[in-house]
């Protein structure tokens, strides 16, 4: 008889991928995904790309080629990671990646034996939770509040706990509170981990979508001892229908990465890693995200007004500053699962917040994604869920 | 201080992704890689469908979509499932993967714990034994001559061995033998399966590159217990490029390569597979697989040819019916790693094959590509080494 590896037991279809199915339908008004909006992607500027690149270099674009990445990619990452994350890098410290969700897989295997510990933020990114499991690592999540995760809690788990691997932490708009680390936490975080010196996964897919206040700098920019292993992607700033994301990381680090790379596909897709570097070299990518920033703030500004307005009393929700989640939490009494089944029914959808604590409970909890849809969607949307929210309250 | 993973320890550099940075320079002949000839790419059709799949859903293409694959894609791939491999399947039975190399990863991540067994031929495709080390397993390698695997000895390893979990195949043209099992090894070979009941690998990415002599079955098409899990690419009959492959299985092994894709990067490209799918509605792939082997066909004549003029006695090789490989057998004495360094010094290079066998030995072996040469290179290529091989007879 078939016998699947042990793993395969702690793996289960990611509930937002499914839950995406079912929103896919063009009568429903979801709040479920994190995707980006499709009418703001620059369809145009990439078939020009395209063109140019299949004339130019079109035996190269559908060829093989190194497993770490298009030099010409990687010179444009190399030149993003220091106007935006402040970290000073070169193209061999750069690995090109199928989207940073393969980054997360990656950090999973080159760290994590079965029985391994990772500690995460409380809550933290569902589908990174998903790529660590298949390591078989346990789960210890350090409380949060709104300035970020609290370095007290984290550092008497530091202190007290043994065969912790790695630290995964998302200190930008982070999925899925919408959260931002202050600069206080940031420093009292890099003094903790240079003490320790555990490695860091520092997942950055938002940051760039910041409406307001001040950019804060990146782990990675305050990273004196090479322990922070950087994850970014174009995702959320270009489209994430390349799939391409990129990890920055030291060298005998990235080596390693460079290592499972190979073992899992060879290499990211030369074609889609060539296009993307001309439209680099064609357009303004700043200009565009200002564009879509100027989009999604709107949205963010319409949720949060939507809730005010329909949301009762004993429901709380976080302020983002940017990227494309805010985090609800209802009162203790009410279940988030129960509560999306009846706004289904409503033909609204949102993602229950339990997957996001891997070791359970907070289940009164949800995220809301605001990216994706227009203002009078959200309006109408927030509107059904608020409805739903008082018909369930005691 | 860091720590890595146990796996890490064993994973190292592919021998040929290092050898082909080297054999990148133009004054090299190179028969090293296993790349399709680029001056075959069909660069204007992959234009034509870019710009296609651009305008007409251009935002479809940029955004996130499903674990599983392009809807179209996989269409395509099930009607060519069909006609070429004679499996009659659908589209819930296709996962679309980050070329072959994706499908080899997951396999070994579906099914194997540290210390399990895993089958092979002697010789097997290094790229598959790199990426099942990841997993820890045991390597047990089975004898093999023109004919195939020997099933005298498969069925004594099964009958005598706990705890094997797969069985990994490449019956058409194999890397890096060239050879392709008959007939009867292949009904054999289900026979044994069925009465085991173990899981295989069947790597099929040169079936459809065949010259002469008639096509024979896959495994999978002889499969009535849903044991063969089918790899498919396109990387050699269209272009390896975008990265495309595919996985056939039956309904819940192949949920589980859908976890595995999930956790790994949540999907294949979104417009690379949408570009592909249309390339396939716009054009005959067929037609195309014609031009490609009308091309091979000779340089594998020309490389044969070549042999029989310039390599001494006591060195044997094997005529491929298709494919991109042969492989050749020098004197016991000679190591082919030595020679290696010498024929570089001269300008050409290959694989050597002990890489080939995961427990070791077989030094005087290596693996010569033919498809990417063109055939003065190859003579001259050929002539070079057999100096070289003469220089080094006892």
């Amino acid at each position: 008889m078939v016998k699947f590896a042990n793993r395969m037991s702690l793996l289960t279809g990611s509930e937002i991928r499914e839950l995406l199915k079912l929103t896919s339908q063009p009568d429903i008004i979801s709040f479920a995904g994190g995707m980006p909006a499709p009418e703001l992607f620059p369809v145009e500027g990439v078939k020009e790309a395209a063109i140019q690149t299949l004339n130019e270099r079109g035996q190269a674009a559908l060829q093989y080629a190194s497993t770490e990445g298009d030099p010409a990619l990687r010179k444009h990452i190399v030149a993003r990671m220091e106007a935006k994350n402040g970290v000073k890098t070169d193209a061999d410290h750069i690995l090109v990646t199928s989207g940073s969700q393969q980054g997360l897989d990656f950090s999973a295997r080159v760290f994590l034996n079965p029985g391994d510990v990772v500690l995460l933020e409380s809550p933290s990114y569902l589908g990174a939770v998903n790529a660590f499991k298949a390591c078989e690592p346990k789960f210890i999540d350090i409380p949060t509040d709104d300035n970020g995760m609290i370095m007290e809690e984290l550092e008497k788990v530091l202190a007290s706990t043994e065969n912790i691997k790695m630290i995964y932490v998302i200190p930008d708009f982070q999925n899925p509170s919408g959260r931002t680390w202050t600069m206080e936490r940031r420093q009292k975080f890099m003094e903790i981990i240079n003490k320790y010196e555990v490695p860091v996964i520092e997942d950055n897919p938002y940051g760039e979508l910041r409406f307001e206040g001040q950019s804060l700098p990146s782990l990675k920019s305050m990273d004196t001892k090479g322990l922070v292993i950087f994850l970014g992607t174009f995702s959320k700033i270009l489209a994430p229908g390349y799939r391409l994301g990129w990890v920055c990381a030291e060298s005998e680090i990235l080596g390693k990465y460079n290592f499972m790379k190979q073992a899992a596909d060879l290499q990211a897709s030369s074609i889609g890693q060539m296009e993307t570097a001309k439209f680099l070299d064609l357009y303004n990518l700043d200009d565009h995200v200002e564009k879509i920033k100027a989009v999604y703030v709107k949205r963010r500004d319409c949720m949060l007004k939507a809730m005010e307005e329909y949301f009762p009393e004993g429901v709380t929700w976080t302020h983002p500053e940017g990227g494309l989640f805010t985090w609800v939490t209802l009162p203790d009494y009410m279940n988030a699962k129960d509560l999306q089944m009846k706004c289904l029914d409503k033909k609204v959808a949102f993602v229950p917040g339990g997957g996001f604590f891997p070791n359970g409970g907070h289940e009164n909890t949800l995220r809301m994604n605001y990216s994706c849809m227009p203002e009078e969607k959200i309006t109408e949307g927030i509107k059904r869920i608020g409805e739903v929210i008082k018909a369930n309250m005691k």
